[in-house]
């Protein structure tokens, strides 16, 4: 997953960029990049890891113009890192264009070996990279660089929020499966775009609408114009359930969708799916804490907030001593002793993220004296490997999900463990029709590539 | 405030001391200190900052041997700060010695004056170091170095809990008051103390008992020794309160009680004296997770976690832009427009901390549609300054405090503002003759400076 | 400037790479890298600045294989500098292709407007650059990657020596003219090949002969097959005549010459072509040396090193005070007093690089009580820009050259000076006709792009 | 060994004194500090390393003030290093003091233990702290802080340069033997002063004079007190002959001698007791410049420099390949081939430093074609330890020392080795009865510790 930004017409458009990335940060920790525009060209800045970390005052204040993009890119591997790291800055016969790209394209590798075959030349291993070689190659015939860009959408399959700088414009473009969101703000003067609309909050941007599935948004100075791509319209919406479920911050408005009355309601739902006889339930951890305000509203149980955070966790540590067993989960959870010893307690969580994770919370659990554990896991099993975007912690996800579900909490040293359904799930959205069930239910809504035992499907 | 830590009998003395202190980082950010005791005298390295900044693997791996003492301390301002950083390390004819306090001496001032006028020369400004020159001259006179240490006890005045590293004896103190925490613990064939049992958790030590105030004890390889300062016993036990309403973690157990169980029952509390008609009760911030949870459940107003926190704050920001407002309050919580738009609401925190922060926050909610704003604070109104170890953000705290309570629903911005009374408070805890309450009602326990306007007291 | 290194068939091939560097690293400091191939394909590490700055053991340890390429690039200026450090990785239609060059192409902006047309997105502002996209486009057509290499060569024109890496083989390429030196050498088992010998002194291999004007050495494994670019024997040699006055080390032997021999008789030439009645003869500064003692020789005069160095200067700063004249100077060159002091100086440089900093220096003797001062230069006045890659700090050096000659002492507050001529500059390498003079006479061995005020002429 | 620095009256005294330091890194690197004066008392920053890499312009910034001192401390080991980097700052009865030391005190060991009776408590190893301590007692009874100072001076044995900063008054101090150098300068309105002149060229500040031995001088704003220490003028001057011999800056006047010319005329006079028939003599390496010249110059044998320095060796490396043998002695030196190959070389060096070293570059001088190698040491073989503050490389160079002369050529693999002798050595001084000669003769002008193995003296 990543996310986006977008501004224009603001004197300081690159420190917009900065505090419009810094309120996406959950939607990307590998590296960040800002391309600003100025009367001189475009000019990018990218570094690996966080935005505070990427960027210092002197790197900001280099970005000068009135128009930037910019991108934060989830965690990955691989020592060609920071070649991946976006806005990609091209110059394409003598026009300077940046770009960032949120989602994943299923056709990316037959274009690239056709391009290739053309004499185009790769700098990245990402798929991000197809769309700048095709826009090159349409300005051979194309009347305008947008036309060139609609052209290259029009080649491309799979999910693509885009953000592009070129000619002093700004645009921004969702496909036409809308698979991730895109939100259009106003702050004074300026015209914002995000991925998420807690960017807009924290800009004191106004929201005004989504960018609209198929919908390329030219932004230029103070003005809109909005075209619509090929197959807008014709081609069914299918909206990645998952950035309500996990990806989107609680305070985001996505979709159409309030997130935190989203997810309350997904535990309201549990609540009536999957009742427990539990004292008391509690998150487990952090991110079930809005699903399990609901589900302790659905049961009545009465909510507790007993695994404590050690709000210090950083990304580097020391290495434990030897006899330290289980010591990267205790040391970012604390159970409070007093509240679980002797209970039958009901945690909630809103995906199986790691088996092995939850096997030993669950056991941290015990050994402070819980009776009886049940969970209750806010979204339903994930079956299918995502083509679109989201990483999910591929392999242990898929083995929990391929076990019989009734040996389950056998594994996980639980009590019981109940999914929400995707009846359940879809109760909570205004549009249920409108979303990407493909890792729930193997239904792509695009061709997806053959699997040859490759790490992102996990079916090795 | 600052954190304390101690091992005896540890093939990783060193190693178990920067988790225990990192457990513990809560208690002070500003410094870290670890001192190690091998065959060749003591070692220590202290630093700037968080646990993991001041620590690498080098550092750890020079500090070899089989007892460590750790301190964290707590932010204060002044270039010197460095040599403020503990534990003190100094060599007193001949003997190594490490120490470290947490809690502040009401007669340091004096003291240093007599000890300077006889030739001694301190290195800090700090009051800890008192301690060190007492009993090096103490040493002139006494049998041994315990009894020149509880010469220096008897001599000073105030809150000290102390570990002490020296002839490859771990020696832990409380004062005769108690004011602050120690406990002791055992990890296989380790002697372990730490100012918070938060600390034997992640280090899998089992909890044994409190260190008593009034008590010296000495751990030597496996064995204990307890002796008692002078005043043990015949002077009352005043244990810091707000260490329970504010300071510790939540998974700890201090005095004789849980932190977590302690700060819900002053929600219950808060739920019997001032009720609320609102639609919803929520943590203000996540500081009052567990009083608003006690209020919920006193008052059945249904808990929310509507104030949504960046996990990726850290220390460093770049600038915002000129017209970027309150942006401080909004980079590191955001409000859920959706849950509080229109509603009635009641906001619970442990502690007005700064006036400014709560009016600020107080008009988000505003901005975000809240109708009607309710505070309810889990502990009564700091009125006096603390002279034994606890930074109030003093001058907005007392500030605040000394306004006419009636007055201050309209300064920050409420519909209505209650706080909990001193009996509601003290009906949270077992022993409620055994607190300080200075801070609220000026008692102190101890004759305290004189004061002429400096900054401790804010009484300028 | 740069500098360039391969290795073939070494079991630490960049660790190698990265002493190759090091000892090159007055060839450029603005930039370095290092690709390497092993059997998953080629993997590159580059960062701005000094070789130990841009790489740890961690970066070399990801770097595997038994072979590698690396460079070094000459400290220029602009934001996006890091993304014209080379090696260059590239994939070519399923080829992993690194490439690193030393020189400047003359007809770069003409070709790249050609790829462009064809829809080639140029990722860099180097001229280096356009290689990897004629390679592309030539494996459209031709037989195999050595032909596409040949072919890109012949559209090229200006200088360039090269280093690729493809197919797990090293190749190393010198332009027809042989514009830069590129030698080749022997470790072990390994082919080594090198911009100068001092690279293969630090690794202990052994020198065995130049690359040839024209010659595409192509390395695999253990072989070496040797074949003729267009244009090789056909075109004269014209080899950068600069190279030997000031580029290269000393230690280094280039285009069949000692450089230390052949500065060592600049000297000797001058002294018999402008002789002096000074009372001792110094080098101003330290790469005057070898000319320096040349001349005294020559002349007889005592040889004396009286401008002592800080050893200590870094590149980093503190702002001197306000009253600090000159001191950028001072800081790093202090002359000695009692050396100075009431006699008659002649000083020896490479050449008058800044007149700025010869005037200032000068100043600096005549305050230490120098009572007369010529100065001798051991190459001709540049008067004319470089194309193929020698970066003049151009303003001032043209600046002092389009002063007439005799107006120069004044300008630059000497008693005398005197530049070697042309003959006398030739007379010290063995073979005359083979040397670019371009800078001293204009005589350009290529067309060169028609000037329109740009920077790297100075023609403003 | 140590350099010192201190300013007085002047608007930036912290940043001349940075720079100060900076002229004067050759005398120590491990540790730098800086304390300044300003209104609120004395303000220091100390740190590890170079002094550019201790302050940067936030340190700097911070230490306001029209007085400040600076120190430089020579690389030792120790993991409390920072604890004994200089100036140390103390308070003392309301008075603060800094005091910055260079040289070694003989009877330190005593008077801490007899301080550490009275109750002092000592944060360092050094044995600069013994000043401070003896002060403060002092201050019980002594009239004023001079008195004091004055008295501590009398208790000490050994060398002590000192410069003190204490209520806005600068002192500098010089021990009545005179072991090492301390220079006053004026700049303006300011008094400097500095262990070599060579900080006063940078700082265009003009010599005045030097320090004498057994002198305090009171520098007050503008005006200078002149007082004589005990001892003044009836003990023997011995001033240390290797700050002549090795350790100033060539470029500094100390003793009353121009240190370049003193370097010069022990080549005229090695010239004269141990000419060779050697075609050409050289440094070997770069700190035997000055006596290779005076050498050349008496023998009329050709001086070369060919052995050439990589100027960018630091002080981290990656670790070289296994195959690379002597690898440390060619990454920094590479000898030209083509003028040592078949030649009878003779090799001027101040000093022995490391028989290792020395044997390593001699053979590869050999492997490089030398045929005869002779070697000329420009001062006596060093027999004795220094208690005075020279680190000889101790083991090394007493175990080259003890082994009979006769032998050394052989263990050196050379062809002759001479060194100078003591006669010929004071012959180069103009008050041959002024220094101490004690590490080539053992006479040493202070009681000594008797030897108990100590590592400082190698007679283990």
């Amino acid at each position: 997953m990543c996310g986006l930004f977008g501004i224009s017409n603001h004197p300081e458009a690159s420190r917009m960029a900065y505090f419009g990335l810094y309120a996406q940060q959950h939607r990307g920790q590998e590296s960040a990049g800002i391309a600003a525009h100025d009367e001189t060209g475009i000019h990018a800045h990218t570094g690996m890891g966080l935005v505070p970390d990427v960027f210092d005052e002197a790197a900001l204040n280099r970005l000068t113009g009135s128009a930037a993009i910019g991108h934060v890119r989830y965690s990955t591997t691989g020592s060609s890192a920071l070649r991946n790291a976006q806005p990609l800055v091209v110059h394409i016969r003598g026009l300077n264009l940046a770009l960032a790209h949120n989602g994943n394209l299923t056709n990316a590798a037959a274009l690239r070996r056709e391009l290739e075959e053309q004499g185009s030349i790769f700098q990245t291993n990402s798929d991000s990279e197809t769309f700048v070689h095709l826009i090159a190659h349409g300005m051979k015939s194309a009347a305008s660089l947008e036309e060139a860009i609609r052209a290259a959408c029009a080649r491309v399959q799979g999910a693509y929020s885009l953000v592009i700088l070129a000619e002093g414009r700004l645009i921004a473009i969702r496909d036409p499966h809308g698979f991730h969101p895109l939100a259009l703000g106003r702050a004074e003067k300026s015209w914002v775009v995000a991925s998420e609309t807690c960017a807009l909050d924290l800009l004191e941007a106004e929201y005004i609408r989504d960018i609209d599935p198929g919908e390329m948004l030219i932004i230029s100075g103070d003005n809109l114009n909005s075209q619509k791509l090929d197959g807008a319209g014709s081609v069914p919406i299918r909206q990645c359930i998952f950035e309500l479920v996990y990806f989107a911050r609680p305070d985001s408005r996505i979709f159409g969708e309030e997130v935190y009355t989203c997810r309350k309601n997904m535990g309201l739902e549990l609540a009536k799916e999957a009742p427990s006889e539990a004292q008391l339930t509690m998150p487990f951890p952090d991110s079930g804490i809005y699903a399990a305000i609901g589900y302790s509203q659905g049961t009545g149980i009465p909510y507790e907030h007993a695994l404590i955070r050690n709000h210090y966790v950083g990304r580097t540590f020391i290495q434990p001593s030897q006899g330290m067993r289980s010591f990267g989960v205790r040391v970012k959870l604390n159970p409070v002793r007093s509240v679980i010893s002797g209970r039958h307690i009901c945690v909630i969580d809103d995906s199986v993220v790691r088996g092995t994770t939850m096997r030993t919370r669950v056991g941290k659990l015990r050994e402070h004296g819980a009776k009886i554990v049940d969970a209750r896991i806010s979204c339903p099993p994930v079956r299918f490997p995502c083509f679109y975007g989201v990483n999910f912690s591929t392999a242990e996800e898929l083995t929990a999900a391929r076990h019989p579900l009734s040996e389950l909490p056998r594994l996980l040293n639980l009590d019981s463990l109940c999914y929400l359904s995707i009846e359940g799930l879809l109760r909570t959205v205004k549009e249920p029709d409108h979303y990407c069930l493909a890792c729930f239910n193997g239904s792509y809504p695009t061709p997806v590539p053959s699997c040859s035992g490759c790490k992102a499907c996990g079916q090795a």
